[in-house]
């Protein structure tokens, strides 16, 4: 379905209406959730990193495959911060359902930078996948700085 | 390529030497990396066990979304039970590195009936869906009785 839309309605398709969306029994699992698969796509997207910045050899297909998993799960977490699950074990900001199409923008603007990320990993261009995982990077970090605390 | 694959090389691809194998910082990196594995798939794996169960309504492509995320997950938390990862915030048990042709054989079984339930899922039949998801369900439950601790 995806190779048929168009960025914008990809983005807005995975982000917050994708197709595999979560059904939590309660706020406590699905913080847990959430930041189980933010634990996994940092993982994943931070072995993407340890290429880009030379610290390990570039593997053209492990590049390929670790940001093909990252834009999988980059698709999850979004429907795990519904209303409800601001408290609990979480460092999530207040700020997220106060300000929730602020949020919501800078989710999809991290989803874009993912999909450009993907895009430029299955090409197999290391300085390609250097020029995406920068953006992705920075567009991770500003949410992480609005919206998580310490 | 895992198409091209017969399936007893496709589960010793996936399970032991998949794509994305992770690079881990640390032991306690490892374990936190494979627990929130196992937490994503786990939600999504009930989430098809609504399903097959009624608790929900059937949705095909759901089943199917669900069925693929597991079987991409299910690749994932092997390689993070390497040496000097049974110690620490973990419930694993020590079996799983006494044993490790015991876990290795249970792991493949798992990934076996997650391949299953991934075609069953597929078919978009629900009674399909239903045998697998029972098969995988006592896989799962099966690793989790012999190395998982309370």
């Amino acid at each position: 379905m995806k190779k048929n839309l168009q960025w914008g309605a990809l983005i807005a398709a995975v982000a917050f209406a994708m197709p595999a969306m979560a059904q939590f029994k309660n706020a406590e699992e699905t913080i847990k959730y959430r930041k189980a698969v933010f634990t996994v796509m940092g993982q994943h997207f931070s072995q993407i990193g340890a290429m880009a910045n030379g610290r390990v050899p570039f593997d053209a297909q492990k590049a390929k495959d670790d940001a093909a998993l990252v834009m999988s799960l980059g698709q999850l977490p979004w429907a795990a911060f519904g209303a409800g699950t601001d408290l609990g074990d979480t460092k999530a900001k207040p700020e997220i359902w106060r300000e929730q199409a602020k949020f919501k923008a800078a989710a999809e603007k991290t989803m874009g930078e993912l999909s450009k990320l993907d895009a430029a990993a299955k090409t197999g261009s290391i300085d390609q996948i250097k020029a995406a995982f920068g953006a992705a990077g920075q567009s991770c970090k500003a949410c992480h700085d609005a919206y998580r605390g310490k």
